[in-house]
């Protein structure tokens, strides 16, 4: 099926989205050879996320463009300069590749890196061209990695490897909102042992914000959500409490949780200024409320500013939950191979590449839970 | 004129205020001792403050009460309990003090404490009572201190012991507005050598935030206030940099002194929410913005919330700069001391008890600078 051509690349199938609010169409698509900095993974399953739903609808989005943000593969073969990976490693990709060399990298924070964002939006990698081509048209990558595919090309410092016990399904995970929800609480708030703990929002992020907040030794996790089965999944991930916040001042809730106190930390990942306002007042005097969710970009968030440095409250914005993909993604790997982060519980069902527009109707008929993901898995 | 009376406490002078919205009166007032976990304290030297100014003109305020919340002296007598401070000691006053066993005060949050919260309003000492009485007639404490006055009982936790060498009138300003300011920077912010820091409100907080901002190592530190006497003044205090923010989109010229980016820190001292919110814009990705102003009760503090995750941001309320005093006060007369922290330049002039109405007025008159302190000494 794969032909791997020596000196002009791949022809692979991909499910391509032609135009905007179309349909998936699976093609055979050519992929050049990676660059220098560049690593080609043959991929071995990938999460259908909501986001590539939003994709599809945003009008925005560089078309044709393969999608799929969400992967693990095999390290096929490596550009001249990479050294973090070779050929036959087992990889997670990060759609939040990084530099190593701006002051955001050195300060720690390499998911602010800025070189990914311009090439994010204009459906590059990060040199501003495109590695896929239909009969010589242009297709755009999508978060520099393109998983709905046989294989990718992606920037090296978007593959990690991984622990080779590591399950390629699972392992597709770990790169979206595994990483983010995990993230938020272990490095964001930094959650710590005995710490009381509220999550906004059961979804993809909130249910591993929970599983992070556990892991942490979190001695009470309050999920907090507006849907009563999600609360009810929520608990077999790790809270120990649950909150419906559809209920008017349900903060009291929370703080006669906490010795009416409020919790050390909330970890707000619904992008919903409401919501936020209920995780201020959820979060006791010294605490910090973790803001993970995407908002609106128009909106704004409302604080009761009265008190505000009385209080000694922190709200910390976090992209990425904060992460350091070559740190980090080989830590959560070891902690799903060690029984403590549950990732199996995470994967709905596994599906072929040619049935993927089933798993993205799926987000648009509500018949998918918000927590579990479809995963596409190839030979 | 003070006689000490061993077993009914003192008789002293000290400036009243009868009734809010009226001049100080200097009486004679009768000092209860000490109780086993309180300190007499002759008072050294006593800074007169803005919040002073705030007291006599707030309803709320118990009279007939004795203000005065920056003070130093010599301990003259100590409660059967004490156990940090000894007769002869040099004390620099806390007006939070703390209960060291609370969660707060675990968390190494005694800035937090609750435990001085109700009496600070209340008039009292932590027992819920006054030391305070002239004839009779309860006298309310201020700030858990009444330091306009030749002695004061307070709790041992607002006692911090400092090198013998610091003189009292600099020893004075130590507990308000110097370690709130220092405390911004150093601890709240947690500025870091090589790092960029806007201070906004250059008054007696903000002016010790750009001195805490020296200490600790920042490479640019950039004054931003409306009034350019401030800026001027900010520069002899160590700002490398200086932006009147009455100008519209001031932020832009902040992002142009730090490389388009933003500064890593900005403390806000002014208690004002559009300053507050170009401290947002003057801020780069990954950066903090520390409140340490105090905001009208009513405000909200609108922020953009669209991008907020993408940017991580930190918005974090500081109380008392997040001063540990019986840790921080002694570091701070050593900067002192060593010559790296100014504090001669912060007293405008001394006086003596009689004339304190004298620097009242000067608040109102507007004819003193906001940074500097007048000072009341005693012999
Ligand atoms: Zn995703
Ligand atoms: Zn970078
Ligand atoms: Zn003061
Ligand atoms: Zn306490």
């Amino acid at each position: 099926m794969v032909r791997i051509l020596n000196r002009r690349g791949a022809i692979m199938r991909a499910a391509v989205l032609m135009e905007t609010n179309k349909p998936l169409e699976i093609k055979e698509v050519h992929l050049l050879n990676p660059k220098e900095n560049e690593v080609l993974v043959k991929i071995g399953a990938t999460g259908v996320c909501h986001s590539d739903l939003n994709a599809i609808e945003d009008p925005t989005t560089p078309t044709p463009t393969i999608l799929g943000h969400e992967g693990a593969g095999i390290v096929v073969a490596v550009g001249s300069s990479v050294k973090t990976v070779k050929v036959g490693d087992k990889v997670a990709l990060s759609w939040v590749p990084y530099c190593g060399v701006c002051e955001f990298c050195l300060d720690g924070t390499v998911n602010l890196c800025e070189s990914a964002f311009g090439p994010m939006f204009d459906g590059t990698l990060l040199d501003g061209t495109s590695r896929l081509h239909i009969n010589g048209e242009t297709i755009y990558h999508n978060s520099l990695l393109s998983t709905f595919a046989e294989y990718a090309v992606v920037p090296e410092m978007s593959c990690v490897k991984l622990p080779d016990g590591m399950p390629m399904a699972q392992a597709a995970l770990i790169g979206c909102g595994v990483a983010t929800g995990y993230g938020a609480a272990v490095k964001a708030a930094g959650v710590t042992p005995g710490s009381t703990v509220a999550v906004f929002g059961i979804g993809g992020v909130g249910i591993n914000a929970i599983q992070g907040a556990k892991i942490a030794g979190a001695s009470k996790i309050i999920a907090c959500d507006i849907k009563e089965s999600n609360l009810e999944l929520a608990k077999q991930f790790g809270a120990t409490h649950t909150v419906n916040t559809s209920i008017p001042d349900s903060f009291e809730q929370i703080k006669g949780l906490t010795n009416g106190l409020g919790v050390h930390y909330s970890i707000d990942c619904t992008g919903n200024t409401r919501a936020t306002e209920t995780a201020w007042h959820s979060t006791r005097k010294g605490g910090t409320i973790v803001i993970v969710g995407a908002f609106n970009p128009n909106q704004t968030l409302n604080l009761p500013a009265g008190g505000f440095h009385r209080v000694g409250k922190t709200i910390k914005g976090s992209f990425y939950g904060d992460i350091q993909p070559l740190k980090d993604f080989p830590v959560i790997a070891q902690l799903y191979l060690d029984g403590k982060l549950k990732l199996d519980e995470l994967i709905l069902k596994t599906i072929k590449l040619d049935d993927i527009n089933i798993a993205i109707d799926s987000f648009h008929n509500h018949s998918c839970s918000n927590v579990g993901r479809t995963v596409v898995t190839f030979d």
